[in-house]
């Protein structure tokens, strides 16, 4: 469903770079043979959210062509431990070369699309969605959004130029929310919404008649709730800060809210998956 | 005393290029007059050691030569919440623009020395030293071992190239230990020592007598204590597999042993800092 | 006013390489004497708007740091034939190995300013103000809409990332309009409005009930005008398609429409502007 | 006839980036089924001589190599409103995504093929050639250059460095044609021929005794006719400066000459053709 | 055996964008029809050993997918003046323009080879090998690398991360042999060996006590014999400084030595092999 | 008087990243103090004549921007061995570090120059003048030509871009000599002067007739005579094929010849210089 970012062989390139050096795999090239090869598969070591085989196929392939990856589940999907993701074959020095990186990739990836699902899921039920941030690991944003489409979560910008936000030091430097809504929409494209941060209901009420969609920082559930109340369908409504998975729950049952949660991208632990040489 | 890695400016223009795009931070230029200044101060919000105020500045830099940045700590320092890490005051289009990327930065680098801090705390009094892995975010492993060593921990290998490490997998290719070692020995630099994994006492015994240096992976404290026993000072040893905070204590304890932890970087939780405009 | 797009240091390094190639200014090189210096100014040559003279200072400083520039006016000035827009001295070798590329920016922005200009003039009095397009010559879309910018028009989005555009197509890919925006308000980042393009006062209507912007294509200026008294000040309504000088005034006249015109980007006679060398 | 530059693809990938960004078509990934085909053609709405139909193809291959693309014309071929130059069928996603920047390249690239040829058919009957300038837009310089082949005008120098053009200024800062010849030759590669600039009889009589060829600039008709009788075909004899299509014709009469042209790359106007879905 | 460097297709790129600028071949465009086929071998024409066929074959392929190569022998072999090493057929003008990059790569390997033989010839019959250095030409290690190995001899550490090699100025930096071999053990990966330069036998005493590997440079024969014989084979003995031909089979005969020789790679003369069309 | 060429930073950059990796200088950063400092000196160990200061001076300001580099001699300077070069100053760490990546420059390219100016010197007296060629090692080409015109030589067309040769395949591809130059003089651009190659006198006459300069290759010094009768100063003539220092002499003798020597570049001998800190 989600698209591999445009800038995913860069990255796999990078990578390998990044593990190889110029100098390469030394401990392969010196102790397997040049024509050996072995099958192996990469296998699930707790439960979770599969997301990157795709781009782990792509380090393999970059490695060596020749290669034969089968991908055995669709990113997205919610798998046991123990279950197998994928079937490799071919040179061994290729596969015993790729392994780390491919499973780097893997086990990152893994690890957001699985706690994206944990608060996706203490959602259901619910008409609020759970969406990214800009709260990423450096030169990985992209393949970190589709893991979170992956898990189950719902698009934020995806940097300073795809959409306005005006924070609470801009209204201060552009001298109130009116003028900077003002300034906003002579200056910036008319195809970005205008969305204004607050942080009471009083500066929500002035952010309501000027903005295009209000980001509600910092609240506490009662604040949300009235919130909710004054917005309602006019126009989106988003919540942030501090959204952990005890509290999703309750701020998504307060009504139709984008709850934009950082640690699904800054904090998720990597997914436990191994690869297995038969 | 750690060293900023060579490619850090690479890093921070990559990372503001994904934040920037082309059409770079619509709303601060739309909303924001181009001589309005102001003053901010980076702050932490948990309990923790920093790591990364350097690379943070260079990110402020890299917008804006003519930001004035002051960093007020050292990285590696242990700070409380509430401590002041660092101060930017000049253009505040600039500030605003820099700050997300530059927080990216800090909170993941600052997560990643905190976790490894624990694991070398955990270890004090005994003779182990913590080391990380190849087990890093793709792209980011120069950053990532930094924030390491300012945790306190030691470098292992960088990647494939500056090390041997013969797992169960080249063994088995190579036709035995003792064909591997010399395959190695014959093949690779002798700037490399040749390490060996091993799973078993059995395998140690074997190792012990080829190789350079052992790494026992997956292994109970009993085996780890005996593999101490077998190898004394001889050659350098090596646990990994599993090593979670409740256990480096014991593991440590038995001997003088280098412990390798994946988890300190694929897995730590970012470190709670914000840039407060004043 | 307009800011300088963050990759212009890119663009002036390409262009010096495009002339330069590997073996230089070989003219330059085998005639004049290291040392010689020389004084020159940089001229218009016909009535325009000036755009690009900091671009053309940093092609100046690329090919020579020690080269003082001095720029007289600001971007965006409109000016008569014969008016001296920067002064430029030092080695008379760098001057005459960047003069050709520095005035290959030059014109070329100060062509599509030039020409901005007289749209916007054409619209002086009127609501309307003139957009952009992405109909721009590739690998200069960034500079254009600098130049576009010191011209006075507006900026449209910047490309296919930063705007949802739902055209005829993407309709008829989908199913109707109204599921169009169904599909783009669910997948798409909320920080971007939907605009829905359209034909006809029919096709208008039914946008005007779904999306948060309308663009109404090659209509003639009746339906224009119903579509503004349709469309009001609900949401942003923008015209496009055959938009001449000739026509822009009536068109501007009809009401408060944002205007996109392609031809001051991909259409644009280039400036006469010369260096003179004293 | 024409060969494609080697760097094409460079420019493709380029384009295609400033379209998409990072973020990619977010419209037609939101809107369009991942499945979805169409088929659409390519379609001139003005007379005119094509140029870049396989930089088009190449930035739809790129998009998608997939993508089905039918080339129906030749580069270089004069065809008239409502001709057909290409098909697509394929992924409707990625022929929507591509559209733009193939076009982009299309229209711009035709254009100046198309300005080009009017410029050559002005000199029809006649001995003399059109050739272009460095008179290109950054970045672009290969591919117009291309374009103008298309049209059937000759090449100039690519760059600086694959000629020596002796100017005013450097005969000044020499000290004279006959020192700066002199200089030329004993420092600049014996493969590359020393043109020397003129702009009246006097110095052009200098630089005949001197030089391998003669730019004559600026110069009214009858200058270029006693010029064209002094040089006779000794050495080649190049025009240029305030070349219009008016004057072309008489220039071009006046004898055997190369007539260099700088607006049919710094001033065309794009060549409008437009892809349609069926 | 040996394996093509990683990035052997930047440099291939590289080279072929040095040698064609962005113009091209002017010569071959203007002079050979398109369509022109030939057929051509690739000769040595003097005895040697051969390394670089299939670089030279990608050089060929880089710039024309279509053109057939026929490798005829393996990189390593020693050939006699007159050996035919490879065909190439197919378009004409593709070949011409690939000719003198593809040899450029070939006759500087097989030197580079050639001479290592030589070298490694002349420790025939001895326990001792040879060793490439880092004194290798900018931007081509490891391709010389890759010649090394084809000439028979074994890689010395790549650069300066797979490798600690204290020499003298590091010990007076860091206060003695063992202050130094103590920081680099605690500091430097425990993957990688510590070897220890010296130029006495007092100097190898301390440092057989402590580092891991010897460095002897600058000895006399006798200094190597002595040194020999403290050393055994506990640790790794390597010599280094004026090794020429004459002096090496000397030293190999002194024990089992790695001798490491600067003037294989900065040093050794092309190897004349040439392309002939038929 | 030679110009360092303009991708000089880019080639210290990549010799550095070769050399250093993405992990760096492991020894000096493990065991020298970060504040540490020492003098150096550069002193030449055989005579000959240096090329490469400036080059080096950036490998060390590359490493490390507070170095103080002194140059003592111009590039071109014939010296004495034992001379002494340049003195360096600064972080111990930051010398070490760059020290063999500026010596690989320097010996490089002070070999060429050294070798060159033999065959120079071997020319005096006569009126000939020797050229380099394009048998370069890849990626050195502007470098190196640098160090041929520090040795006195000068230069030949850069690459493939800046000259048209045509050659006895060319002549033979095309149907002859006439044909040959017909083609290049319409197809390639007429700054480039027709160079044809030839073998014997009957080829060189009809070369004569036709072309703008003559390489005669291979020829016996009969032959070069011969050659130089016929053509006079007409033309350039160029001889090359097989010249060798005790040949060049003689050659050079027969007229005002350009003679292109190919081993000046691809087999020059590294000129031995140390670094030593003091």
């Amino acid at each position: 469903m989600a698209e591999l970012p445009v800038d995913v062989d860069e990255m796999v390139v990078r990578a390998l770079r990044e593990d190889l050096g110029a100098a390469g795999d030394v401990t392969s090239v010196a102790v397997v043979a040049p024509g050996s090869t072995c099958r192996a598969h990469v296998e699930a070591r707790e439960d979770g959210v599969v997301s990157g085989l795709p781009v782990m196929e792509r380090v393999f392939l970059a490695v060596d062509p020749s290669l034969e990856v089968g991908i055995l589940h669709e990113d997205g999907a919610a798998l046991a431990s123990g279950a197998v993701l994928a079937r490799v074959s071919g040179s061994a020095r290729s596969i015993l070369t790729a392994e780390r990186t491919a499973l780097n990739f893997l086990t990152h990836l893994s690890g957001i699309a699985s706690l994206t699902r944990r608060f996706v899921d203490a959602c259901a039920g619910t008409e609020s969605v759970v969406l990214c941030t800009r709260k990423t690991l450096p030169g990985l944003r992209s393949l970190e959004r589709y893991a979170v489409e992956c898990g189950g979560a719902r698009l934020h910008r995806f940097g300073l130029f795809d959409g306005v936000l005006i924070k609470d030091n801009h209204v201060a430097l552009a001298g109130g929310v009116g003028q900077a809504v003002r300034l906003a929409r002579r200056n910036a494209p008319h195809t970005l919404r205008v969305e204004v941060e607050v942080e009471s209901i009083d500066q929500l009420e002035e952010a309501l008649a000027k903005g295009d969609a209000i980001l509600l920082d910092n609240a506490e559930l009662d604040t949300v709730k009235r919130a909710v109340d004054l917005v309602g369908d006019r126009i989106p409504l988003e919540v942030s800060g501090g959204v952990t998975l005890e509290r999703i729950g309750e701020i998504a049952g307060a009504g139709r809210l984008l709850i934009s949660v950082g640690r699904i991208t800054h904090s998720a632990p990597a997914l436990d998956i191994a690869l297995e040489i038969e």
